[in-house]
């Protein structure tokens, strides 16, 4: 049984995986900490890990507190990039034993939906993305295009792909949508949509497509835990959940 | 038993009509013309009805040609705008019982797709247009996926429907597609598609969507064939499947 | 501004609709009733029309009750086949100018489905069904996708379709699915769906699909919404959305 | 430059395959062999890989004329099974070198799409297999739906998943289709598809789908090159493309 703390407990993530982690094989819930609550809280409760969804001016702190005690984090703060994963580490090669995994994407459809496309994307000769979220969005492409993109041209990059076919000569309007390193992608705003993706690969007579529809926070909970679950014989700094789902 | 010849019947789409032809009930092929040949034959076969598949330049006077001689014409033959169509009201109300229907996309998939697309518009907060076609065409968007946009923007100026919702304000390289008459359009063109469209409809907690995937000239066939059952019994000028459909 | 009240009001369709009424263009939300309440209470409030989610056990008296005192009724309660609407129709004879509309299905989207799949129908060779649900679902295959299948079935005789192709010699685990008036149905259940249906129509060539995905209670608002604006000029019995949303 | 020879040429998947070949990079065609042809042609070509789609009562005996001479073989010919696999490793264990690549199914979109729904089965509480074949087809489910269904189940045994959700009591007609080893496969039969395969997985608030449309021949030349282009460098005995692509 691993003790697991809260940090932004309050939080609309930070709720919906209290819930989930009470639930899970595994996992106990100890302390759930918002704004306000002293960290000492998480010591007290002698949390063996720490869930961190607080905002990205704190979490960088938060969580070198945490393995500064040798208390493992996952963190699903958005904006940890390269610097900070590289400070991470530094604190983490001090403290034998603590782990850290920073998480840009709890959803293990949308990580397995990045993953096979990045596999796929060298045996097709065209591929492109759509994504469809809900119209209150305000930019486009979505991010997690975005990197399925940016992981399709590498893939297709190292495989020494050729580029995509497209004779088109006569698109005024931007019908083609935009290109990521040479993909094509295209993003839908409609009501009814929460974030949705589907990526499209072809070849001569057939068309292969890998698509993720999800339709509520509830669809991030599985890689919520599954992290929380792997993160205690895991020290060192990790980023991703490919790891964790063993896709590695 | 309609007596019909093809003008144009070495082409691609006069080559796979005849085949039709000869397979439907209640059409006898009688006569196929191409380039070099005299349409005087058309009238020594005692073609009641003639499909038009020539060229632009060409077909036009063809089918005045058979019109005068009291012969029906299904043109397929693209570029027939309102002014070609006016030209033909002319000559068709000189020459009572002889009809003229000019049917710019042969697929009944497509027709249907258009029509439905235009009925659900006015029921949905959101609608977006995308069509699939092989990396060799040139243009985009499709002409299909216009016509469907526009028919889909007019049915909702007419009942009165607000503006799409879309809070996007960052779309650096174009994601969210063209805007045909306010209705966002996306092309997608890949290896191993012919000619697919998808018109995507959504409100809260729900969407709807209807998709044509045409990958062979032979799904042309049936609307070939009912234009040219349908046209001895309806004089005058015609546009478009709709009416023989019997979707008005 | 019509006067509505809701009877029902504390259940699930009850709840959300009363929501839906007050944020509605023309309906004003003036008495919310249920189990204990006084029938009464619906006079009081002077509420022009009804609209009813109680149980079957008590909606026919309670449509009866408003119906004599010249309130329009909008009956969401399941069960009203052919005889309570025939006695609808005897109440509904004795005072003019009162209207009934019996509602199967409030969503637009799958009202739009059954009627474009039985338009298209008789244009294909092929049609089958497939209906997706959450797993808790205790019935297979789903109430709308007999519908649909009715429909679709009803259409092809009218329009003296031929019979569906299908040369299956061997399926011992019944991979084909049930069998409605001639059509196949495939039922999937999942978690992660509410309520999906996909019509799958074909013919050489091409594949024309609709398609709904229904994943809250919130997508039956605009239809109970425009039920509510209709009824209090449509006296007489009505059943379906279909007259009201124009599509007969 | 590997020499090329193809047994079964004038068959439909021989004589596509040849232009195929023609066309590919390190592949040359010395040779195409079919009934009443002598197999010392392929020798006194100097083939150095041998392309086998001959009917199953000659391709074993054929297969072995080549091993014996040190020429590759990769076998398209139905129906190699666990004895006739293991016959092939007897013989490949006398002739140091040479390789015999026995092909199931060359679709590489086919391979790709068994091999992502069985990484992917044990992450969703739910999975099902719906495919879709023109109605000519009279066996069901697919061979390839079979395939599918028994690796996911094989996946989720190994990680341990529970059993599938569903509530379904009532099922008269057997809507909820065939199951394969505890997985339902649905089987659709309609004008219009050629082969055409989708896995549906669910999890709450999320659906996963991959899916496979072929509509042509064509689609298996990738496998059919790749498979050619693998075999000098690889002796012994394989099985399935996974190997070539690289997927294990």
């Amino acid at each position: 049984m691993t003790r697991v703390a809260v940090l932004g407990a309050k939080g609309r993530m930070g709720s919906t995986s209290a819930a989930a982690i009470e639930a899970a094989d595994g996992l106990e819930l100890v302390a759930g900490i918002d704004v306000g609550d002293e960290l000492e809280a998480i010591a007290e409760a002698q949390a063996e890990a720490v869930l961190v969804f607080t905002t990205p001016d704190v979490a960088f702190d938060q969580a070198r507190w945490c393995l500064e005690r040798g208390i493992h984090v996952v963190i699903g703060t958005s904006g940890f990039g390269d610097e900070k994963v590289a400070q991470l580490r530094e604190i983490v090669s001090g403290h034998e034993g603590v782990g850290a995994l920073v998480v840009p994407n709890f959803s293990i459809g949308a990580v397995l939906m990045m993953r096979f496309a990045a596999v796929a994307a060298p045996f097709f000769e065209s591929v492109e993305v759509i994504e469809m979220h809900h119209p209150d969005k305000v930019d486009a492409p979505s991010g997690t295009a975005v990197r399925t993109a940016e992981l399709i041209a590498e893939a297709r990059r190292e495989a020494g792909s050729a580029a995509l076919p497209d004779a088109t000569t006569t698109d005024p309007d931007g019908a083609r949508g935009a290109k990521v390193e040479g993909i094509p992608v295209h993003a839908l705003r409609a009501r009814g949509f929460i974030a949705s993706q589907e990526v499209v690969l072809g070849d001569p007579g057939e068309i292969f497509s890998i698509r993720h529809d999800s339709s509520s926070r509830e669809s991030f909970m599985p890689g919520v835990v599954a992290a929380l679950q792997w993160i205690p014989e895991h020290p060192g700094v990790t980023v991703g959940l490919d790891e964790v789902l063993e896709l590695d």
